[in-house]
């Protein structure tokens, strides 16, 4: 039944407001995606769930949101084989600096492939993950090169 | 078989060093412990298998060191019921800020006991899991009441 | 006459704000609380003859917020033997990374048990403090159980 | 002539010992790469070759380690569409913390994949290259599989 | 036809907030100046022929702003021989401290002279410019010393 | 019996080799002190005798050190009127900078003159007790200003 | 003619709505001030004049506000012998981290009285010169000892 | 008497072992320079008389190197006309981000041009220097541009 590339997760529902920007970049790229609410401390049954079930169920690519102690991105990777994608999400008293230190430092063996702090992190997860889905996929490949070549033409030579 | 009042966990064998600090100080109060390592993102079942029969297993209380990501004690908080303490281990770029914050900075319904980082961190844990068992059990309260009021008298009045 | 499981103290009035979700919750939880003002530096004589008396006069737990230099949760930790939670409150420059580590970095021998900054932090202080009295009283057990469980549910599978 | 599937790059002579870790787990999963030093500042024309050619070259992926201001993933980044994968090398004075902001604070577009500071962040480079490969080959899958597998066994239960 | 002194270029259209006031300085000490935008990361190709041919085209300063890992500056200063003034754009999450990191912290051989974060940042590299003309310029250097004397002379001697 | 112009007092005999630089600092300044250990943590008792008694016991100015959640200077602060000097000892971990914070960031009502970091804090925390005590003692201000000048005196023109 | 207490001085206009919160509180401790504007990069003479005269123009404690850079409190007491107070003024970017380091990590032989960042700490600066003169003044003791005593009773026992 | 280009100054004695980086750097490109200990804060007269003389003594451009409050940069900066490039030494406790945050953070009209922090800030500040130089002086330029272009060819395209 799902058979998407690829699964946007996130740890509670006011993530939503950043993760969406990862959804409509995968949409200008044509990418199928799936998006759910993980809590790796409210719902750890579900993380382990989803994370042992991605591969089987057709994802190819995690992109995992989450702030503060953020151990959603690290706990998904520590449970399947596919590549993860965190995305530090923006926290209300320290800025992200926390989330992005939780996802980013991980011990050897487990890597989180992290994206900048808050929205601009969303969107560019969705462009990881068309390069990595690109190595073998030329329709998403030439998308995303149309893409990222649009993007380069857009840049005004000058301020308005 | 188990039937120890607090289980002192750690990430890998290269926490031992931290983490004996918290057992050391459990001995000195008499106070039964069991040791294990449990990585959360190497070992994923053993973590879920240990925190979901810590309780039924008589433990009391959990002491959960950790370094860098540091999820350990937050997703062992996210499977029990039971009080879990967290020891920030000093990591070696960040001399354990990434630990501290990994550690501390929990969503909302799941709370980590937090200690100061590494050596002092462990052997607080222990007083802290002393404390807590204090409350109903006469026995730890006295020999805990003892050691603190002895630490007092030790404070030399000038530098020697 | 004072007769409560948990004291709620925190070193200012302004405060309040923050520390209300710690009551907040611990009526939820129906653990009985009493709730003063006591400033480490304004009120000194305050918080001697609080924390000297609070095991006498029935207290199990305290919970205590402060911000910036945050003296408090440490200060009171020093005179007694009961658990102290600490909530470092959210400072108006460092966005409480000052009473984080002011909190947090207790030395060897009294611990601080910490939280995260701000509200999330005093909202779980009360919880960390029922899963304390959770060890010897069996209703608080069941009633953290159930709202624990209730807070997995209500986890939506999907952004609305 | 060249067909590995995997450059290892980074910005000076002194970064091999760091990027060596990469390299080494590379041969443990039997991915073939090459290995390059070009200075992002120093070699500008260098930089520029190297990634406006790796695609052609047969290159999947771009592992990309540097210190300081650490320009040499994002400008990678920048000139191909391969993914790329960035490791902030430990600084001597910011222990790493510069090199991490500036590799993953990239700006909407134009993504590195980042892992954390130092040895431990370029073994996981080529942890996370080999489940990017594993996407469309079986083989690397299989191998990257029993490595991990292998690494669970490996935890000891209890410290020695 | 370009025959201006300074060179006034940032990353991105919501920088020119910021640069503007490096522009508005330069004109009050009536120093000539170009304005243009390029992008480090989406227009590498402009970066490269703009910074290659920037002596050529008759500029003597590059002032060049950024935000985020803010990689503009530094990989102009790899491209000329121009002295090169790095403004820290204030970024979202950060506050800029990642823009003043990725544009100070360069290696060995290739300075960015760096300024203050945000619009005094802006400000004063338009009068580190004029103070690099003055060596060599006496009319700027003039005009440089009256408006800074000017400076002086405005600072009121009591709040009002 | 005692009646001297200083206490220097400190958290633990470890703090020692730093605090000597004031004493050190002090013995050249021909100014009399007293030197006590004092733990706001584990001797809260010492700490307010000494703290309610130091004005009447003939002190004029209390300088203080300690680490980490460093509580002392503060709580002496707020147990006197007398001023209090402030010195952060550089902790294990994050080499001073809780200390800092938690000495420097006090609430409105209480202030701690707080130092630098150190032994230079230490060092310097003699000469600001002198400056304080030279308001109304001519002796010391003459011989702190001929401490000061030859100070100036000594630094070489050139590097040797 | 001048023949105040204390000078309290900033380094811009814009710094006065913090220090007001120094003088507001030397208004109610009834002790004379004067103050000025003092930037010690655009009016370095000023700076000059003003320090080397503050002793024989009757201050006997100086007050300095900066923020950023923030080296007129360092400057003054470079140029004095009289107690130099710092306020780190919080700044736009760095909310006054910037402003505090610059002004408490001064070298060995020239201390600032650092207080806390922002209006606390200028309100602080004068209740710490108020206790500097107390040494010698037994009529502004007397002063700040009932101002100190009337917050400790103001302090409300619950929040409200 | 005094005719060379660079001034290479240093707050103390201590900072030679990094400035030393700069003095070699220049005398590479062989540009004259001279080097001077000026305390900022025990030889605030020093300071004043070099930065007031330095452009009629010869001067182009000063070099300042400082290590923690770090004023010497700033200072000279509001002293002279001259472009004023600051090094941040590495510190003691907090390795130099409290000298880089004192040199960078200059208020609007009063530039620094900042370097890297430590060895290799001292070496690029003679390359500065050197690019400032060449606007006016195609001897420089030609012998900066030399350098440069062999620093280039020195990149090894292979570790060793």
């Amino acid at each position: 039944m799902i058979n998407k590339d690829i699964a946007v997760i996130m740890g509670s529902e006011s993530d939503y407001s950043t993760m969406i920007y990862a959804a409509n970049m995968l949409k200008v790229l044509e990418i199928s995606y799936d998006m759910f609410i993980i809590s790796a401390h409210r719902t750890p049954d579900r993380l382990f769930n989803f994370a042992r079930s991605a591969q089987a169920n057709g994802f190819k690519v995690v992109i995992a949101g989450a702030g503060g102690a953020a151990h959603l991105p690290g706990m998904v990777a520590s449970l399947t084989y596919l590549p993860v994608i965190g995305v530090p999400i923006q926290s209300k008293q320290l800025n992200g600096l926390d989330s992005l230190l939780s996802i980013v430092q991980m011990p050897k063996g487990v890597p989180v492939a992290t994206m900048s702090i808050g929205e601009s992190g969303a969107y560019n997860a969705a462009i990881a993950a068309a390069s990595i889905l690109s190595i073998s996929d030329n329709n998403i490949a030439n998308k995303l090169k149309r893409w990222r070549d649009q993007q380069t033409i857009e840049v005004a030579e000058k301020p308005a």
